[in-house]
């Protein structure tokens, strides 16, 4: 049995085909031709996944599609997707369905991400765990009782829980978020503010190399993810909460200043309870929970 | 078949028979001997509990028991109760079952009322809803899936959440959680800061009578309110937010501001998905979670 799994992003979309224990047989990355809108996006993904399903011979069982959202998981349907114009209200689920002629899966790509870490990465056998994608933006996950929990269908917005009600604006029109404070943007953005024309990346190298004003700008993020860590702790109780995203490549700079915070405001008993981890799956976490998805709701159907 | 729950609060001990439908018989209060030290509250509890009993003749069937925490429910055992010194590590479940002998179960009296909302009150119906308990602190508790969710014990801790970094010094040692800006204490604060010295309910009244200094402290606890909902709102995407506890009673001055903060701040379709309602139980929540409790843990068990 082969299962499709695709990774939609702003900027990149990976394809892969896994067999039935969610090991990847094959992946390929494309860039997002975005400026073209979806049909021209669906086509790139078509061709490119058709092209690895043709080197196993095998036909696809089913297929698992990760997208930001907010989205509608149970229709399979995209509501928006701030970072791709043109794709409100697309019924991407059906438009698989039809191009591989399986049945196909949508949820969003930090549920997956979440999903995978849950699975096969740094919470594997964690019965609940919260999981935080910490890049552009910020994104949650929420895995109870082994299983994804949506919510009403976007459940784990943890980005956008009001950390500073009076805080700088956000890109989703509010403000005060954690992500307007403490996402990739918000780095690159506070850096500008500092005189620093660098990006998230490149203020925590240059915070690795001793310079002041990006190692302060680096421990007031960790401040900012402790507090929003806080919150769900204080709200979920979990047993772990996993940290992933591009930001966290720089754990070695933000790790200890989130448990810090986390062990000053949360409630002792939740404190305690929650182990404070990073991502093991890196940049695969999202492509290995749309084959999982795949795998997992084509068993449960 | 008979049930019986007990509801331990720092004034104010509730002690009901039930039905099999969770239907209450008879009820008792009691003031809460708490001075006394906890063998002093069990006494009269039991003999209180044995006075009902008595007059049904019929066995317990078993026992369920709400009181403050933390605590673990798994075990029985009350962690710390900061309004009930000296019952630090006590295995309460296991006296109630000695005393009453029958099984016996302990959960955190907020969670109870939650669970009592969810079967009885407001979110009849509902499959994943939050409830918040405003009184003199702020508690929590969730429902999924029509079943408590606990955590690793203690979830629902949502008066901790911090809305404000620097905020105000809360009971629970820390500082700016919900708790401290927004719970029947606080507002008493604010009211005596602003030259009132008055109760929650009678700033309530004072706002209601066109008090322009309590009018101004009761929108500013909708406000804070409304920031705590909405973090829970985006985390958990429940169908319906329930705010009950006694501050509630003020739901005429609290609700529009709460539900208008929630609009303004939480994400768009998340906003769109929960209904804000007041809870439907009163004061009888936690009793009647208490019974339920016991009927629910006896057939699971």
């Amino acid at each position: 049995m082969l299962f499709l799994g695709i990774d939609i992003g702003g900027t990149k979309t990976i394809i892969a085909i896994a067999d039935e224990g969610g090991t990847i047989l094959a992946q390929q990355s494309l860039c997002t031709p975005r400026d073209q809108g979806p049909s021209a996006v669906l086509s790139a993904v078509k061709e490119a996944a058709h092209r690895l399903v043709t080197d196993h011979c095998s036909p696809i069982t089913s297929v698992g599609i990760g997208c930001g959202g907010p989205l509608d998981p149970r229709r399979g349907i995209i509501l928006t997707v701030p970072n791709l114009p043109g794709w409100e209200d697309l019924p991407l689920a059906d438009y698989c369905s039809k191009a591989f002629n399986a049945p196909a899966y949508l949820d969003n790509d930090v549920n997956l991400a979440a999903l995978a870490e849950a699975r096969k990465g740094a919470g594997t056998g964690i019965d609940h765990l919260a999981y935080f994608n910490i890049g552009t933006g910020i994104g949650g996950g929420i895995v109870i009782g082994g299983k994804l929990y949506r919510g009403c269908g976007n459940a784990g917005e943890f980005g956008h829980q009001v950390i500073i009600p009076d805080g700088p604006p956000c890109l989703c029109g509010r403000h005060g978020c954690l992500e307007s404070l403490a996402s990739g943007t918000s780095i690159a953005r506070r850096a500008k503010e500092s005189g620093l024309d660098l990006t998230a990346g490149e203020v925590a190298q240059a915070a690795r190399e001793g310079n002041p004003i990006a190692r302060r700008i680096m421990d007031q993020t960790a401040g900012y993810l402790g507090l929003g860590v806080t919150n769900v702790v204080n709200i979920l109780n979990p047993r772990m909460v996993i940290l992933g995203g591009g930001v966290m490549k720089a754990a070695d700079l933000l790790l200890d200043g989130i448990r810090r915070t986390v062990d000053e405001r949360a409630m002792t008993q939740l404190a305690c309870d929650v182990q404070i981890v990073p991502g093991a799956l890196g940049d695969q976490a999202g492509i290995t929970g749309a084959v999982l998805l795949a795998i997992e709701e084509s068993v449960s159907h």
